[in-house]
């Protein structure tokens, strides 16, 4: 059996873990090839050491780290710190770290955002779920523009 | 016995380390179940090798690090520093340390950013309570918009 | 026999995977002193890790780490964390990590930004060529202001 | 017998480690409980792997770090690079280093700024020494907003 | 015998490399005391891992590392990630990397700016020599406002 990490945190402002689970329950050899463990953090700072304590302690094969950053500019230099800590905390663990990160900058409309979080989820679960069991669809989008949460922008 | 770091500078200008230390001594299990070990150091640069050493020397189970950036820009880059030392703390032990960092930039009135300190302070200090006690209350408010400091933010 | 790793992204738009691994068909030793492990990730911050492992796991001697950076300015954070990513995994491992990025903003008409990613993909596969078999090409050539995709700017 | 690592550069345009030597040299137990040892480098990146050698190979309890940063807008990323090794020396050695930089853009007065210069040191000689032998100073001074070289901000 | 490591890249526009090797064979010993280790990379982001190669694994008692920054934005942002690379090569060495890179838009003047290349590869080699052998040659200059390629700063 094999486990797939998923960490989310209080401080986004959708639900994306749920998303994420609901994703990877739809995989094929759920609950038979593979199994989820989930937990949560206040914010993404916390994210990247959870992830490696998960893959460590409760050897999981892959991480899903989920996280919102807020609209000040101070989000900003915090996400980029939380993304450098899913950095390290990938080669410390030479596992992959799935990166779920959505900036409410991205979009205005609210709506638009939660649908925008809710693809970006599911497409980095399935991503998630490809990388374990079947990297060869990874390898076939190469180099296509292949994008999470907006239309892929295609190759040139 | 399980042990909780907390660690605070003389660089601040509010005393955010006494309202940690005064949640902490409400929560359940005080002196029971966990104690606090308590430190202070010059600014927040310091903090991240206080906590390390708090944690790998003292056997935290988990750390605090208070601090406050000054106005100046200068002041933002030493805050991205100390972050990223708490980030590597982090991974380096295992172990979560919760970042209670107030910009002085955040709040113009002193009074408000005083009560804004004291928010964010108590807030933390029960987070990190619940990760190491009760982890499920995290659970139940991820993807929840909550802030500490200031109002929720609430769910999209 | 050697091994050199070329990994590249789903999220890029241009294909240039395929031409590093056609450069590197026209070395001197193909099938016979090296060999090539081919890889795709999500996107760019996945290179680092995936390089590490294809390093310490699949013994390669050198990697060719390929990632194209959008046109968004948070792209250009994440282009930085991806590079801070392959700089660990270079020094963690002891081995180079030939970084073929390319950012979209470098180029607006789209035929040329092609030819540039072409360019750059297989002067860099050359590179690593050299790298492992032949690096008195490398010293000859020190100091010449040699660029990989535009022109040399030439020595001063 | 205890050592405190005192290193500075040939780019700093006032000599503080000249202050820091001296003020250490008034401290309770010099000679008796504590030696100090100096070394010199070209410029601040050069301070994070002197104290970690000192640390490391000269047993050193603690680092004194001494470095000022030019005009230039190139200088503040040197500075930015020089902290974050200062703060990877720390982790590395669970150690802590008193950062003791100075910036020229802080003052455009020379004299004011050897003044600076001069507080800034011998106010951080004084907390290493306290970090040392008399941690109970700094608990003391916890969230009281003290500086080193201007005056103190005092608490809110 | 002590080895002193020299890596230059192809990327730069000067032959920097030449002068440093120029220069250290003027020091005393050279050839009886010391012998340099000469070899190129592509850019400056390969510098790093190419010092700790040379460090490790043939025992070069010290490193220069010589790079140059184009003019585009992008440069500097490269040359920032180079530097990282030299910092984590120093901790994860306990050896000295001496940084020699010159930015294009230090001076616009080909001339000069060749110049500059000269009096900086050629001053940092003689650091990079006292280093090693004659310490006491930076402890003299500490705090002197010592540059090296434009005039000395001095002291203030």
């Amino acid at each position: 059996m094999d486990y797939i990490a998923v960490v989310d945190t209080m401080f986004a402002r959708v639900d994306m873990g749920s998303q994420v689970l609901d994703e990877l329950s739809k995989c094929p050899g759920y609950k038979e090839r593979f199994e989820v463990i989930h937990s949560s953090v206040p914010g993404f700072k916390d994210l990247a050491v959870e992830c490696k304590r998960l893959i460590e302690n409760s050897r999981c094969a892959i991480a899903i780290a989920i996280g919102m950053a807020g609209k000040a500019e101070i989000d900003q230099v915090c996400a980029h710190e939380a993304s450098q800590g899913l950095m390290m905390a990938r080669l410390l663990t030479n596992t992959h770290i799935i990166e779920v990160f959505v900036h409410e900058i991205e979009e205005d409309d609210p709506e638009k955002l939660v649908q925008l979080c809710i693809n970006r989820a599911r497409s980095h679960a399935r991503n998630a779920y490809w990388m374990l069991f079947e990297p060869e669809e990874l390898t076939k989008r190469a180099g296509q523009g292949v994008r999470q949460g907006a239309d892929d922008a295609g190759p040139l």
